[in-house]
């Protein structure tokens, strides 16, 4: 009787992410819920033993060998990544800005489709770090989590709880706050400190606090805090014990794995350490597929020695 | 010799924002450069005697008459909008949330060709409160000024400077920088105030001191302030006297007309005040086009007489 439990609770969860449609409606009816995205994360960090999730960054002009240039084959570019690289990664994470300026939103709901069929256990992250409020809010969760079936979304506080709550509607989906980036202007508002919150807490650290508080209505929450800072992915943990954090800046742009995943990793709070074009560009030719995986398992096995060494 | 020059710079304006095809190359190669996104603003609000901007946020669901719960509408119902209206407004701002929840890029695409046509002069803010950096706030620039050929941008200022640099790379384009929304949330960051910076301004200051002086590297800034705060205006107004101000929340949000003017227009410092759904949505009928109109000229009017009694 468990077994036939766990066995539709699965095969719900992945109809669930292949969408709604009226044939599934068996399936629908069933008392289990489908696996969230905590749930998801959970199980492609045991299963593939790691931390690392590819970031899909697609460049038509750094593609390789015969796909250069060819912005028709984004699909084509990113489905390979994905194939090359599903048993080694804890997520993958879709920029949607690189699809959108080649208007390619069919191919990256292609790819979406894909990713499910491929690694149906590895979460989806759609990187768009939207920010807006009320019912614009709601348009765009509905581009992330129906429209794209993603299961997690980055977003930007800027507007407050206002523009965070709307995702928190869309149970089981998780959302990622900006909270302190890696890049030179992360300075310019993040590093500021607060007079007029209790204990003085420089902009981020105020942020990572309403996110593993007040915000968190049903542990739904995550933050993005960049690899080249580990003293601040200290300080963020600090203040946030249990929320997972996607950290990119890993590979092409930096970042020392070892001090990431000490100051970041803890047993109940999972990193997703992002690494995209030292991976997707790994070679110029047509092996990419290959040395992308070559370079993931690397980058994957780096991550792992340094949990172990805790 | 005047005449034709004008003539070669008012074609080559509309040419340019029409998208730079092979067969414009003689265009292009004149030496007169385009009216700039501040160039049309100008010119909108003399030639319309207009502070208004109507808001395109198009819900399949609100839509009126027959057009009712028709995503495949969103474009007829728009461009009855802009059609209705374009004789009354400084400017058009697609909200692009609304589109990509619907699989509407096409139709936004065409909504922007068909506001090019029917109001060559009037400037299209593209609210799309994007905020990445680097390579991916570049697509998201692609995105909007070359795909879908927006005039000017709204971008979230949480990741700093490198969130904004890469849009003011393209000529002329404007960028509307998040400053102090009018949401309940609103507060919850950009109303703390800062220890760390010189003077202790408010999160929302700060952002507009940096987007007044060394962000704004060739005048292409402006700032997204809440209409519903007439005294936040006038602070912002203080500290970035110049700057075009894109003022949502007259209308449906609610904010006095008349305060919103006094605290943020001057003479040589635009204000756009925005209006959505107020306007869209004047009538649940079929002459929806004629409500919005008058709906547009009542506003519009408000605005006016407000700036005549300064």
């Amino acid at each position: 009787m468990l077994t036939i439990k766990l066995h539709a609770r699965i095969v719900q969860g992945r109809l669930c992410r292949l969408g709604g449609a009226a044939s599934y409606n068996t399936a629908m009816n069933m008392q289990a819920s489908p696996p969230t995205f905590l749930d998801m994360l959970r199980t492609s960090e045991q299963q593939n033993q790691s931390m690392l999730c590819v970031g899909l960054d697609p460049e038509p002009t750094r593609f390789p060998g015969k796909l250069k240039g060819n912005s028709n084959k984004i699909y084509d570019f990113c489905a390979a990544i994905v194939d090359a690289t599903a048993d080694l990664v804890i997520s993958f994470k879709p920029q949607i800005a690189y699809f959108a300026a080649h208007r390619a939103e069919g191919q990256l709901e292609r790819l979406m489709e894909h990713m499910r069929r491929a690694a149906p256990n590895v979460p989806i992250i759609l990187d768009a770090k939207r920010g807006d409020i009320g019912a614009t809010a709601e348009q765009y969760a509905i581009e992330a989590f129906e429209r794209y079936g993603a299961d997690a979304v980055t977003l930007s506080p800027f507007m407050g709880f206002d523009s965070v709550e709307p995702y928190l509607k869309h149970a089981g989906k998780g959302a990622f706050l900006l909270c302190r980036t890696s890049n030179p202007g992360g300075d310019d508002l993040q590093n500021q400190r607060f007079a007029s919150v209790e204990g003085q807490p420089l902009l981020y650290e105020h942020v990572a606090r309403l996110a593993q508080g007040p915000w968190n209505l049903n542990g739904q929450l995550g933050l993005v805090v960049g690899a080249t800072y580990p003293a601040e992915i200290d300080r963020v943990r600090t203040v946030a014990p249990t929320l997972p954090l996607l950290i990119p800046g890993v590979g092409a742009q930096g970042g020392d794995a070892v001090a990431t995943v000490r100051a970041g990793w803890r047993p109940n709070a999972p990193i997703i350490v992002s690494s995209s074009r030292a991976i997707l560009y790994a070679s110029g030719d047509d092996d990419f597929a290959e040395a992308a995986r070559t370079e993931a398992v690397k980058t994957r096995d780096v991550l792992q020695a340094a949990r172990g060494a805790l």
